[in-house]
């Protein structure tokens, strides 16, 4: 079908305002924030609903048009970013905005799947419930692209991944069909768990339109800490202590190592260590709770242990939510620093808990063996196994040589996390980025799997074309 | 393939102890616990490990030998047991005992399939962690069961099903290759969620061989307490109303019809209900903390608001274990008291907890319209809005007469149910009970898209043929 044929049909699907023609209206949706992704389209088409997309997906399917979904565009592995082709239509969900739903009673809210996931937060705090998922992007990215990717965040030690937080899908398939699966249920063991195998499988298999998520009651506050230990292994051990003795009242653990932190305060104003001296590594800690009586005194009587146990240095606990907010400003604070001091090398991955401090010795003696002198920023969601492994390049290094060292750094770290059973994205996703690198990493049988999987919900190939698989 | 020949191949694939030849010994392996499915069989194939499941899949694939999957042959919706053609294998895991590795740092548990739950729970113990997963066949289930049929029981209000308690399963494809994700992570965004596709597959996609299972910090300790309403609504609110105030302690919300408990108080001796009066619904409550400190109180003060809010007419609180112990009897006495008072048609349902009430309502009108004089046993796992909405026959009801209500009266509950948005079977699964309604009750893109994936995984129509789909 000849170019003026499509997007003329597709104006009669979505009207004038759901199609975006004009090649400077498409840059928004054809680069992706991080300025590594670009891309070109027929066309950007932004359906009001289910029933547009449907009808949209039915064209594609009939005229073979590849299709690219796209929810807030803020993806860090340009799954979302059409190719150079131009023959991909670039199908935005931004317009879908609607909460439909908010049921306190059942702790669920069901919204389409372009709403932004601030505002579902905020729906959810209107009727004094919470929705736990929280990461950079919740002011622009939406549930729909967080359910594409599984997304994960801070969130996730008391919470889990999105797929956790989700009880039911809608979901376009690539020929058009919709499958209407928005269950608002805490059980359902009739058939195949069809829900889960659209999570996370970034755009790939269909378009989700609309999902129920779960609500849960609203802390009544939190407790901060920070703390200074002389090694890894001692973070770990507080970890494991602290959700032995707190339970689930322990909302996050955060890491960060002596250069990590050195770089937020070097690198942005205002902004310095809660401690006096410096220790190779730190650990952020928050306790919330819907009672937060003695809640305080549970964290102060653990690291008061922890301290005489030798297990940490020091600490201190936020005594107001100004110095909360400090603290966490600190972690929030790393990835600006980085933009700010070079080119970052970055690897996103998960290990066993049980391994990480193991993990991190080898991986940091194998860079200084084979890339001496690059600062290693080594920070994450060590609650969740998840480190983000970043090495530092100069900000003048040349384009070449910081391709090379890349790849280079990317396969001496990702067959270390292999080699300790562990995850080369460990919440980023696969998207373009890591596409390659699934194949080295994951054995034939599981490629087999996914690659039967996808053709068989998309026989022609037209779902987000060269990301994932 | 003659039999003869095909049993001599599996003698040599798992050995003499590895083969059930005999049908005496045959008995426990073709017939489920409840009387209610019988079948014949080739033979029983008891492989000791993963490789030898492997070779007995590929022979059954070279051989299109028919196979059954069995655990610790528990369920209750036939889904175990072969045909009567006496062509199908029964698989049984029952020799696949191992507990390779228990993590207290990171959290998991790593297991054969065919481990019952109960040394799991143990194993967890054994390290002061503690494994949720808990129902009335603890003792003889095994954990390939609990995962091949994603398993409710108590535990889901607070830590999920089966399926959320788990990070990584071992399964061998119906042609005997073995897909290794036997993952210890939090975090792996690397492609789609194979897992969770055999998680409550009822063995019709493969042979689940091995799992790695979530562990979480032990609890202190408990406290229960028994409480009556005049209805259904205000245990609804009382539920709604803890979780907020409770939040993640909340560990058990049951709830019981006013037959329901007269049934046990009447047919078990030693059963008594823990309130003087009667009222038309009690529920069981049950809060559990790492820290027990101020638990009771929170408890006991948010009971004291709800009677003086007349939510509730009367409660008591549980002042020892063995009055915890009683109450929890009374909940769990209901089955062996159903048994004892006459044939029980059952329905294992799931709804948005905030349609309860007006679904009890309804369903109650409808049976006392179209079966006046049955007593309808109403209980179940509110929480999680899991009903067990059972009705009552006589001892003596002719088996024609049982057969014909007992369809009659699945239709008329069950097309309530599906108005309402519910499930038709919350935990039990499909198997050969709930598989005719399956087709009806599902739409046809949701049939297509299961039957679909089987063909895609199962091509020859060799794993467990007649249940589910």
């Amino acid at each position: 079908m000849k170019q003026k044929e499509l997007t003329s049909r597709l104006l009669h699907i979505v009207g004038e305002e759901g199609v975006v023609l004009n090649p400077a209206d498409q840059e928004p949706y054809v680069n992706d924030w991080l300025g590594k992704a670009h891309g070109r389209t027929v066309a950007v088409v932004r359906p009001r609903n289910t029933t547009e997309v449907a009808a949209v997906m039915r064209l594609c399917h009939q005229t073979h048009t590849p299709v690219v979904p796209q929810g807030g565009n803020t993806g860090m592995s340009g799954g979302a970013t059409p190719d150079m082709s131009g023959a991909q239509v670039v199908l935005s969900l931004n317009r879908m905005k609607r909460i439909h739903d908010v049921d306190p009673i059942n702790n669920t809210l069901t919204a389409d799947a372009g709403v932004i996931l601030a505002d579902i937060q905020q729906a959810a705090r209107h009727v004094d419930r919470y929705f736990p998922l929280s990461l950079g992007a919740e002011g622009s990215c939406t549930i729909g692209g967080n359910l594409a990717t599984n997304a994960g965040g801070t969130g996730v030690l008391r919470y889990g991944n999105t797929r956790d937080l989700t009880l039911g899908l809608e979901v376009v398939l690539p020929d058009g069909r919709v499958w209407n699966g928005l269950r608002a249920l805490r059980k359902d063991n009739t058939g195949y768990d069809l829900k889960d195998l659209f999570i996370g499988s970034e755009g790939s298999l269909g378009i989700i339109t609309g999902v129920v998520l779960k609500l849960f009651a609203a802390p009544a506050g939190r407790v901060t800490a920070w703390v200074g230990a002389q090694n890894l292994t001692n973070i770990v051990a507080l970890l494991n202590r602290l959700q032995a003795d707190c339970g689930p009242r322990l909302s996050a653990f955060e890491m960060m190592s002596a250069p990590s932190l050195a770089l937020v305060t070097q690198q942005l104003p205002g902004h310095a260590s809660p401690l006096d001296k410096t220790y190779p590594y730190y650990a952020l800690i928050e306790l919330a709770d819907t009672n937060m009586s003695g809640v305080q005194d549970m964290l102060q009587a653990g690291l008061a242990v922890a301290i005489e146990d030798a297990l940490i240095d020091d600490c201190v606990v936020a005594m107001s939510e100004a110095q909360s907010i400090s603290m966490w400003k600190l972690r929030e604070g790393i990835s600006m620093a980085q933009v700010k001091a070079g080119k970052a090398v970055k690897h996103d991955i998960a290990l066993p808990i049980s391994s990480l401090a193991r993990f991190a010795a080898e991986a940091d003696q194998a860079v200084q063996d084979d890339f001496p002198g690059l600062p290693i920023i080594n920070f994450g969601h060590i609650g969740d196994g998840n480190l983000h492994y970043n090495v530092l390049l100069p900000l003048d290094v040349a384009y070449e040589d910081y391709a090379k060292k890349t790849a280079d750094l990317n396969k001496r770290i990702h067959d270390l996390v292999t080699q300790f059973n562990g995850s080369i994205s460990a919440e980023h996703g696969v998207g373009t980025l890591r596409r390659d690198e699934l194949r080295r990493y994951k054995s034939s049988v599981e490629m087999d799997l996914m690659i039967a999987i996808k053709r068989t919900l998309d026989p022609n190939q037209l779902m987000n074309p060269g990301k994932l698989l």
